[in-house]
């Protein structure tokens, strides 16, 4: 997405520091004790302008949301959709590394990770950028229980079939795979910015849910 | 596909039994004797009117290619195209029932299966009868030997959908999956009848290969 520069992000960031979690790692094996319940937390990897989260958070009071994102301008974005739905107490934007999401949780601190139209990353070299790359399934792994679950949705093409591929050689197990979201009959779909764009034009939605073994 | 009664059939199968073998089952463990090598055998389960078994075969005669088909009438069109072809050394086509292939073949006789545009059976109640059902996955398990792979294309999203699950809940490991075979680099896509008139209004053909473990 374009990242439009906002010399304020910071500022405003720390000033909405209910919602925006700068220093996530202090946060670690305290979630339960920041949300003041021990409700199962959902997170999402690269939660862009916090749409799907925002959303998936006032739409499930008893489930706990934790958008990740890299960038603080982007974070931003997702905070003021957050306030815009009414900030629900259920919800939490951390800036900060995928890469280091053991630093963020412990293991078992996660129930479920939703990754929504992740980067395609679609060089060869690159393969290890990609959040389903083995690497980043181990990271997963590391702070879900036994059996936690990935559910993952994408319009990208060759994304979904190096995912199928990277997920079921990890062995992790499908539980469900559709190729074309939008034709099922899903009612409980919750679409990111993105989605609606690109799924207006008629081209098919990917979407799997995969369970650790 | 529709099917003509044709009352000649049997009596054109009897006479072309170079290709058309009847009662499979008297060939159990001699199919290297049969052909006359100890090349790798391929099978196509549920092969039509035989157009991509009988081009394979002409494609890659150091491969032994058996097609197995249900209905007279049909082995009858796999027959006909087999000797358009000029009825290939290494191409035999089974009149049988793809329930009954340990019946048909030793373990560890077959090297690879291919299912090709296979009936979807679309209805909950009918899954037992899709061919990558885990009942059909064991079977073909038990021809092949370890590390057998089944090469699996359609045009039928649900089937596919279905397929992934049921192949990698079942163990196998997914080497490869298209989404859309022919928007691919493909150079030797040997494509079946179906296969042709479908992929000429557009959609999408999904492929996969997996493998037993």
């Amino acid at each position: 997405m374009r990242l439009r520069h906002k010399p304020w992000a910071l500022d405003y960031l720390q000033e909405n520091d209910h919602i925006a979690k700068l220093q996530p790692e202090q946060l670690k094996g305290k979630w339960a004790e920041e949300f003041g319940n021990d409700r199962p937390i959902h997170i999402e990897v690269g939660t862009g302008k916090g749409q799907f989260i925002a959303n998936m958070a006032k739409n499930n009071p008893d489930i706990n949301y934790i958008g990740i994102e890299h960038f603080d301008n982007v974070v931003v974005s997702a905070v003021e959709k957050a306030i815009e739905l009414g900030a629900p107490s259920n919800l939490r934007l951390i800036r900060g590394n995928a890469e280091k999401l053991e630093e963020m949780f412990d293991k078992g601190e996660v129930a479920l990770v939703y990754l929504n139209f992740s980067d395609p990353w679609p060089k060869a070299r690159h393969e290890k950028r990609r959040l389903t790359f083995k690497t980043f399934l181990t990271r997963y792994r590391n702070v879900m229980p036994q059996g936690g679950e990935i559910h993952f949705k994408t319009d990208n093409r060759g994304l979904f079939e190096y995912s199928l591929v990277s997920m079921t050689n990890y062995g992790m197990q499908l539980l469900d795979v559709s190729l074309d979201l939008h034709a099922d009959d899903v009612l409980d779909n919750v679409m990111t910015e993105y989605e609606e764009k690109f799924s207006a034009k008629g081209h098919p939605i990917y979407r799997l849910e995969a369970k650790y073994q």
